[in-house]
């Protein structure tokens, strides 16, 4: 494609975007915000049609999926494209959500992560009070950032591989949110416009690597193929009232083996993106994962962790749950 | 756009690129390895036409540079995308440069990263014999993994930003390399035809807060924004003869502050594709950066950091030179 006919496509496209998407008027007030919209976006792909990602929004949890771009086709067809337009990709989503059209039944649909492919993701480690004092570690003064790379992202329903490498694989539950604005060295006060809302992970992590080799450097343990469950919905931030005063739990085979609360945090959403950002740009679609509350399998007596067939489920209040077997 | 306008857009280029780019037959002998082909593939804009990356191909080191997209525009735009392409890209590229045709003036290009936006950085600490006898610390028996975020990395020319965060910001020389081939459990004797070529980098580094802050998890040290200068070709791998015998020094105002060969690497370029494989998914852009020789600023008595108005030049026989202002 030469330079002349990609702006050609460029602008039909934009013309396209006009006609099915008329911008409201701005609200002076939302300018510095994302849209103010309570969504719970989705990333999908029908059954039968692997490989054709498409963003959606669910009718409300669990329920069905309207299909954004069959409602505007001049959507993007992932996440971290829809993010990058900003308030104009979420107030699509919502007339899309508000037409009561391209509903997809649920049974149609299998949810991906709500973002795949993120430039970052980002880890907090020992954040939660509770789970420094299960390991009479002192609480951090500053928050202790390590990274998993993208790869290690998989589905909210999908399979944990469990790596022959490993002899200790174990849980996390955390909950994620998801950069929505570009920045850098961003201010706590302003931090949450920057966020463009919560999801659930599980920080799936091989203790012997994390803790005893590749130099005491954890990213290896962390980052596994498949070692990052996220989902099931991007819940927009306007939707959650509080994002640090909901129940966060972990479930291994019906059991519960971590109960608590976000109020644990020791460093919140708004001190993580004003302290990463002092480092690095942020950009649309970059992940956070929070840290996690006590009862990992590693600090048991004895300790526990992770075999064939067993089942795990990460759950946080109003945000959703995520099931993964290990396989 | 609908997926039947995507469908017919996708045959079109289809056709145009055949017509552009016949296949050669293929040879049997190369069909596990990348083209075979000598090249030094970089991105660069044109002056007054920033954001408009384009791959090309360097006629020799700091000589004119052929414009791939204008010799055949069904070639893509990134390097990413050209890797992901397979021989089929890289027999197109050695076309354009055997061409003689759509040669741009060194003066009218700017030289960008040969990678923009890999989804993985890779970094090896302690992988010199010379560098570990400089600090006194044991050969690794393993290799030791971290990362930095793709966001760290810029152009060979461009500027190192010298943050307000950090009063100990490091060089480091290193000889990179990139990957062609998606890849898993990949063999050492297989793992050579995943890698797609070398460059140079300097893996700039905070060691406050490398080695006394974050819990001493190397990350935020390493991955402020502008610490990944790289560049400025990837030469392909059939153009390097051998990869770990080649001069690799570090000059900071001139003076020769490191000065070793990649003969001294402990872990060679085969035995870390092959390890970090057994952990992730390799995909066509990932960046290697394989470890530092002695002479860093941080093991000198007194320790030497970074200033502004320093200039850092890294040069590695063969492959090429980067020089980067600390501003």
């Amino acid at each position: 494609m030469t330079g002349a006919m990609r702006l050609l496509l460029l602008r039909s496209v934009s013309t396209v975007r006009t006609l099915f998407c008329q911008r409201p008027p701005i609200n002076p007030q939302r300018q510095r915000g994302l849209s103010g919209l309570a969504m719970r976006l989705v990333q999908f792909q029908r059954h039968g049609d692997a490989g054709n990602i498409r963003v959606g929004v669910e009718l409300g949890e669990g329920l069905g999926v309207v299909d954004l771009k069959a409602f505007d086709p001049s959507m993007p067809s992932t996440m971290r494209a829809l993010l990058e337009l900003g308030d104009e990709g979420l107030q699509c989503a919502q007339r899309a959500l508000s037409s009561g059209q391209c509903v997809l039944e649920r049974s149609d649909v299998q949810l991906l992560s709500p973002v795949l492919a993120p430039e970052k993701v980002v880890c907090v480690g020992m954040n939660y009070r509770d789970h420094c004092l299960e390991q009479n570690a002192p609480i951090p003064k500053e928050p202790i950032i390590f990274s998993k790379f993208p790869s290690a992202i998989t589905g909210p329903y999908d399979d944990i591989l469990l790596p022959s490498e490993s002899q200790e694989v174990d849980w996390e539950v955390e909950l994620a949110f998801v950069i929505g604005r570009r920045g850098k060295h961003i201010k706590e006060e302003d931090a949450l416009s920057y966020v463009a809302g919560f999801t659930v992970a599980n920080d799936v992590s091989a203790r012997d690597w994390q803790m005893k080799r590749n130099g005491k450097q954890w990213l290896l343990g962390k980052t596994f193929d498949s070692f990052c469950p996220l989902g099931p919905a991007l819940v927009t931030t306007d939707a959650v009232k509080d994002p640090h005063n909901l129940g966060v739990r972990c479930l291994v085979n019906g059991d519960t083996v971590q109960s608590s609360n976000t109020d644990q945090m020791i460093f919140k959403t708004e001190a993580l993106v004003a302290w990463v950002s002092k480092f690095v740009t942020l950009t649309p679609g970059d992940v956070f994962l929070t840290g996690t509350p006590p009862g990992v399998g590693v600090f048991r007596k004895p300790p526990v962790f992770l075999k064939k067939g067993d089942v795990v489920e990460c759950q946080i209040d109003r945000i959703g749950s995520i099931v993964n077997k290990v396989v």
